[in-house]
């Protein structure tokens, strides 16, 4: 009997196969093979992108030449400008507004045959501190209402370039998917007086089939009702709801990579998506949203009835996943 | 300068490219080749498929035998069983259902190689026939709160088999999007005493950009703000909250077929996902809400901004689409 499981934080349903989940090897992955040729997130290269918006270096180098360890720059197609002045207009029922915000992408190394899973621990520390700066900056922008930050590793996840990166798109509103799970928590944290996500983390350390890996302050696990197959989040475990690791980035470094060279092992380097969801800026600190990384490796299609139904059909049962996950040696 | 737009009814934003629109040789499909092998939904291969529900034939000939034009069965690996009584069960902060509801094929034509849009027009109109009466019969169970009728024409779009067929699930929970829909509706017409989707058709009938055809009943558009590149929506033109065409099978059967003909040749033969969105059961006559068909070409990919804000990215402005599609000699 398949079961129907609720996220009580998205609120919306799935529908998860019990008797027969899909292991590991039914998804088939194939390893996927580095194209080569030019790539202008390649060391040496920098006179082909957007300049700098900021980069590491260690070697006291000028900006935009070779000698970066992280660069962030603008996509250089980007979906939305941030020259310009909001500007909602009507037309009858329909409402719309001129595309302000910022696309910008995170080169995480210089390297082009390095993931996040195989880079050394340090880059994939600078990865964080680069987002947290970033938001950091944009936050200051009263235009914009939220950042999400995100990943697509593999083609077949909607990356473009191979070379390793992440993106950024800064709104001037808070998405709709937010939004909601806000309005969710929120609504949790007025009848129970406590966050939900709080009391997720300790319902599952209780219970323990869901959970992947925990260090000091971070914990990484199979949400209840995932609408991916081996999806995985990774919360801070005291409640935070900004994203702001302070001493800790080298901590969530740790438990990115292990679940990500664990999602590299089981399933045989996926494609996977990665999304950092946080507080919307206007009410960033509260005692109801906690931010959270949610990574989805891409195994199934969306096909019409998760199209018109919001509804997803997941073929592994998360404490299936996660017994993958947790057994498999890194 | 990309636009930002709001859908009234789904109430979430797309970012539509305007300066630089995707034509359709942007997209580059591939015309798909059927690979042809032994196929459990052709004449003659009824005993392969779960028994029979309904067929029509015109022979006189027995159930599950050859002679059949379109016949609907249960699906061989159905993602919800019809056979137990609903039964949530709370865990904690969680809640889980029994997956009960059904899960049928729509076996539109016993012939391999046509498709919804090369088959004779009594093929459709039987498709849509069939529809009705599957969603007049499955109402009558009360655990059913709704159906999902829907299509994945392609491998692309999630078919798996290539014999053209259409699906439905009947679930025990009115599903996500459809009831964000209803609500949004519901609060239109509380607000203004009319229905959104009839206020919608009077704007574009006037507004005449996004039109792409009409008959004397129905109308074929590209929405305001589309998720998905040559998105088309078909309705009907008067007041309609649930799917009965009543004696205009043959006029729906018309437009569905042209629009779908316009789509295989602006696009050349793309994967697509169509689905039928109606008024849930439980309320179904009703003045706010209006059902209608919706064509998705499968020419984007999903990735970490759409999965983490629900907002999606159209590189093709319905109106360009909506022009593409009119113009094409069918």
């Amino acid at each position: 009997m398949p079961e129907l499981r609720k996220d009580p934080i998205a609120g919306r349903w799935v529908i998860i196969s019990i008797e027969r989940g899909k292991r590991p090897t039914d998804f088939k992955m194939r390893v996927p093979v580095k194209k080569g040729g030019f790539c202008a997130f390649c060391n040496g290269n920098e006179y082909t992108t957007p300049p700098e918006i900021i980069a590491f270096r260690i070697d006291g180098s000028k900006p935009n030449t070779p000698g970066w360890t992280l660069r962030v720059v603008s996509n250089k197609f980007p979906v939305l400008h941030i020259d310009r002045q909001i500007n909602e207009v009507f037309d009858g029922i329909f409402s719309k507004m001129d595309g302000i915000g910022a696309h910008e992408v995170i080169i995480e190394s210089p390297d082009h045959n390095l993931t996040l899973s195989t880079m050394p621990a340090k880059s994939v520390e600078d990865t964080l501190l680069a987002y947290y700066q970033r938001l950091s900056d944009l936050k200051k922008n009263p235009q914009l209402k939220y950042v999400l930050i995100f990943k697509n590793e593999g083609e077949a996840a909607g990356a473009s370039l191979e070379h390793t990166h992440s993106q950024l798109i800064a709104l001037p509103i808070v998405p709709k998917l937010v939004e909601e799970e806000v309005i969710n928590a929120r609504r949790y944290y007025e009848h129970k007086k406590h966050c939900i996500f709080c009391d997720i983390i300790q319902q599952e350390t209780v219970n323990k089939i869901r959970i992947i890996s925990e260090n000091e302050h971070y914990i990484s696990l199979a949400p209840f009702a995932p609408s991916s197959p081996f999806e995985t989040w990774i919360l801070p475990k005291n409640h935070q709801s900004s994203f702001a690791p302070d001493g800790n980035f080298s901590l969530l470094a740790q438990i990115l990579q292990l679940t990500l060279k664990q999602i590299d092992k089981v399933l045989n380097l996926p494609p996977y998506n990665m999304m950092l969801h946080i507080s919307p800026f206007k009410d960033e600190l509260n005692n109801y949203y906690h931010w959270h990384i949610e990574i989805k490796p891409k195994l199934t299609k969306i096909a019409g009835f998760e199209w018109g139904s919001g509804f997803y059909i997941n073929p592994t049962p998360p404490e299936e996943s996660a017994k993958f996950m947790r057994e498999v040696l890194i």
